[in-house]
């Protein structure tokens, strides 16, 4: 019985979520209201509350949903096969990509962010620590194999996150809009310069 | 008579900015009037207007300057004699010690700092241009003497900016005060090895 009541528990949970997602992306996370999410699921508020005590308590479950596809992202390409040198390329290449795609030109979403950072901040702070750990795994692998050089790996996972902050941030992916330089390339290099990676095509003076 | 005439505009134009600053400082931009302002310099509000024709105009002055205060003191540090790495640490840490004194911790000035973004985006696109200039000089100075490998300085300097932008923005130097990692010199030293550095302290292993 308890893995059963578990499993609905969990199933509802995940319902709210998606129709609070789907509310806060149509009508922005301002003016949708827990009663708005209640009937949208033919159930009454009462009954959300149930599963979530708060409007923030959704917020948050909806920012966790969205970060937790980022960092399942970056998890994939980790444990791909291939160089490290060309799995951190693709891992911080697809964050960017993710969070241009999440939120820019689209002021809903992006209005859900401000607020996930406003009151929500200790979820941006876990996701920006799983994401650094996950680039730490892949700067390790590159220690090992030889392709890196770095004597402190959780300090160099988190020197490449500061330095990609323009590239991964909300809102400053949004004010970047403006600058085309460094390119996201320019940036990986000297990311990768700054690990101890080789120089892809090594000049002969 | 047109220096003179010339003399008294630029020295009118300088006392309206520094009464201004003064009040933004106190009570706020938004609370600010250009009336305010001409009260305290014992003027009318339309001979104010001669000078600044919008409020925006004299907000954008303002910021300009407290910008130019630290494009300054990058450039003393610049063009000062020592080595270009440790010039080029001093120069990082000081936009950065100058950008927390200025804009965190002081909600007033944060505002304005937050308008000049929204507002007089042009002028911080031209400070963060300056500041890359700069730091792309002492980036040349290190090539010159052999103290860094870079092949492309603009690049190079532009790459060093993006790096720091959790320590030189003001949104990302307010937002980074809950994390303690990386550190600053830990960033610095991150961005040394990107340029080619030598190690400060060989580890023989």
């Amino acid at each position: 019985m308890t893995l059963v009541t578990d499993a609905t528990e969990a199933d509802m949970r995940r319902r709210i979520l998606v129709v609070a997602e789907r509310l806060f992306r149509e009508i922005g996370y301002q003016k949708t209201t827990v009663a708005d999410i209640a009937k949208l699921l033919q159930m009454s508020p009462a009954n959300v509350y149930r599963f979530f005590d708060s409007k923030k308590a959704i917020h948050k479950g909806v920012a966790r949903h969205l970060m937790g596809e980022v960092e399942q992202a970056a998890e994939t390409i980790a444990r791909a096969p291939g160089s490290a040198r060309q799995r951190l390329c693709d891992l911080l290449t697809t964050v960017h990509r993710m969070n241009c795609e999440r939120y820019i030109g689209d002021a809903k979403l992006h209005e859900m962010v401000a607020i996930a950072m406003e009151e929500n901040w200790d979820v941006c702070i876990a996701h920006m620590e799983l994401v650094t750990g996950t680039i730490g795994e892949v700067i390790a692998q590159g220690v090992e194999s030889g392709e890196f050089e770095v004597s402190d790996v959780p300090q160099a996972a988190s020197c490449t996150c500061a330095a990609m902050v323009r590239f991964f941030h909300p809102q400053m992916i949004a004010q970047s809009f403006t600058k085309d330089r460094p390119t996201l390339e320019q940036m990986i290099d000297f990311v990768l310069t700054a690990l101890g990676a080789k120089k892809r095509a090594p000049s002969s003076p």
